[in-house]
């Protein structure tokens, strides 16, 4: 019997890895007559770099990068396939939670970072990058990025312009003319879970500046700065990415990833399961797991247990789903390959009891599934 | 396919036929080809004659009797087996839930109205009679309920005692005489699922007073006045129950209704699966759901889900036991023929929310389980 083990991670509680170690000691209370083979799944977010590493038994590169605020601390990305490919999430250095509470300002911060470990990796001679960029610190179009990657911003004065968020609106022209020589030669997938475009109501200063402490004023001068910065691609790159889906992800990251650097935007999920060879994983399986902190109608959208459903009811495998929190609209997931889902909450408790004993409950849970599973 | 419903009462949430309606509505969720079989559980406590006349088609029997202090209420017990076994619960009439918080007081309250509510049955012509005894407000050793069905206890100058629990230790005798004639003709079976006896650190007056109202120094003289019951007893009816392990159920109605009655005491769970022909339903089945309000260690002994796993198992049917709240200690189950245990609980949330939603969380829940069931 095999049985796959592919769950997200429980955010804040339990790594995805450690979610599939959970669930293989469940099954292994009930029979040692399984061959349980974990795949720990992302879909962009925090995880993605680790889940991909373990999926693909990768290793792990140590570098100094610079933080939102340009001060230096220590990062990694992760090499699978022989080193071919790279995998790497924007938040591990210019995420929020690289910054305290008052440090929060988007206008101040910068996507550099990023920039510095795609650098490491063109250095390093991969042939593709997996980027998830969720978690972002900044809204600065990806200009600090491209900045690391060679890339000059030029005031009306011919000077450069700081990449970062509250200069956007000063600069005239992108140089293009220094970028790294390997840019153009290796294949970008970003993992991008949002379908939010660069500029407007829905775009990425007014939905998500506020959260980077944007005040109103700030969402103002942002989205402007975006818009001066989008009007460049458009003179200087030949780019019209105003209304690409996603384009706003990680404060125009998004698009400033398929401006400068070619990059493709997919679903965070698609991205992962691609990388990690999920349908071959699956083929021949009895049963698979899957999983995510919270499961509600959203998660048939692009999340993880919905894409795990979606790629095991085509080999026509059932899946169960596991979550700590199963919202009553769930159901929607039943229409999309899962099986069952099942919460790991034994009991009325509350939400930090809960978290506090994901990896307990999470066994506990599996084991009951597959007893049942295994009945008849 | 036959599947089995067959709940306890989820307390003071949901009434084990609705609990039955619940999990029906879910299975119909998934497929309309089962045939799903009702059988609502009971252990003796509340919910117990409910549930055999739900599970035999029976008919109620209205009448009035007296509560603990006396006061005439209506009352209700069940008929089944075309009306040759009456099922009745003590604390219909002589229960806790008769008596505002203040009144409780186990020296002036009276097992008088169980007794009404026996001879309504024992005029009736019934065979045999079922008698669940948790829940009781009173501790007089049953001498209320036998006065009722004419013993006389008499004092040290030949006079009626009156019968309540603070006048036990003025019995110096008790007559026989004018015992109701058809008391000897039926069989009467006590659904009881304590094993504590009358007398003694275990017994009815210590364990279960101070929760009727027994302050320390009634305590003591409920605890006298037992032991003087039990003597005459030994003097007068010829019998020694200080011993008989539930003797102390329902502050000594256990020891009584065997005294004065003749009375069997069961297992709670055991004498209504027999009442409710659990055997001969399960027969055949290919699956069965039982459940609980809270599942825990204590679970598997002698409460409903235990039961039901220990006779499904016997026959080879796998049983799933859905609970509000699982402990972890709740794995015992698994010893005695529970298949798998799952909690109804979605998500981290209070008591009173999940018991808000009972009906709905186990309708769901079942859903789930029945579609992994069903899957391979």
């Amino acid at each position: 019997m095999k049985i796959i083990l592919a769950p997200n991670t429980f955010k804040e509680s339990l790594p995805a890895e450690q979610v599939c170690a959970a669930m293989e000691r469940g099954i292994r209370a009930v029979t040692d007559q399984a061959q349980c083979i974990s795949i720990p799944m992302a879909d962009g977010g925090d995880g993605t770099a680790e889940a991909l590493v373990a999926a693909r038994q990768g290793t792990w590169v140590e570098l100094t990068a610079n933080d939102p605020l340009m001060r230096p601390v220590p990062v990694r990305y992760g090499l699978i396939d022989e080193g071919k490919t790279a995998v790497m999430e924007m938040a591990e250095v210019s995420g929020l939670r690289r910054l305290q509470e008052a440090e929060k300002n988007p206008q101040k911060t910068t996507t550099f970072g990023t920039g510095e470990i795609i650098r490491n990796a063109l250095d390093r001679g991969v042939e593709n990058i997996v980027i998830g960029i969720g978690g972002s610190a900044t809204t600065d179009a990806g200009i600090g990025m491209a900045a690391a990657l060679g890339y000059r911003f030029l005031d009306a004065m011919g000077k450069d312009v700081q990449p970062i968020g509250g200069e956007m609106n000063r600069i005239q022209r992108i140089d293009a003319s220094r970028m790294h020589p390997r840019l153009n030669q290796v294949k970008i997938g970003v993992a991008c879970d949002v379908t939010n475009p660069l500029l407007g109501p829905q775009g990425a200063a007014p939905v998500y500046g506020p959260q980077k402490g944007a005040t109103p004023e700030m969402v103002k001068q942002l989205e402007a700065g975006l818009a001066q910065v989008a009007q460049c691609w458009r003179g200087d790159l030949g780019q019209d990415l105003e209304d690409m889906p996603g384009g706003g992800a990680a404060g125009g990251l998004g698009a400033g990833l398929a401006a400068f650097c070619g990059a493709e935007l997919r679903s965070g999920f698609e991205l992962v399961a691609e990388y990690a060879q999920l349908d071959r994983v699956l083929e021949g399986a009895d049963l698979a797991f899957t999983g995510e902190g919270k499961i509600d109608g959203q998660t048939a959208f692009g999340k993880v247990p919905a894409g795990v459903g979606r790629h095991a009811q085509k080999l026509g495998i059932p899946v169960v789903a596991l979550g700590g929190c199963i919202a009553p609209d769930a159901a929607a997931l039943l229409d999309v390959g899962i099986t069952a889902l099942f919460s790991i909450v034994p009991s009325p408790m509350t939400l930090s009891e809960s978290m506090s004993c994901t990896s307990e409950l999470v066994e506990r849970t599996t084991e009951q599934v597959m007893r049942l599973f295994l009945c008849k």
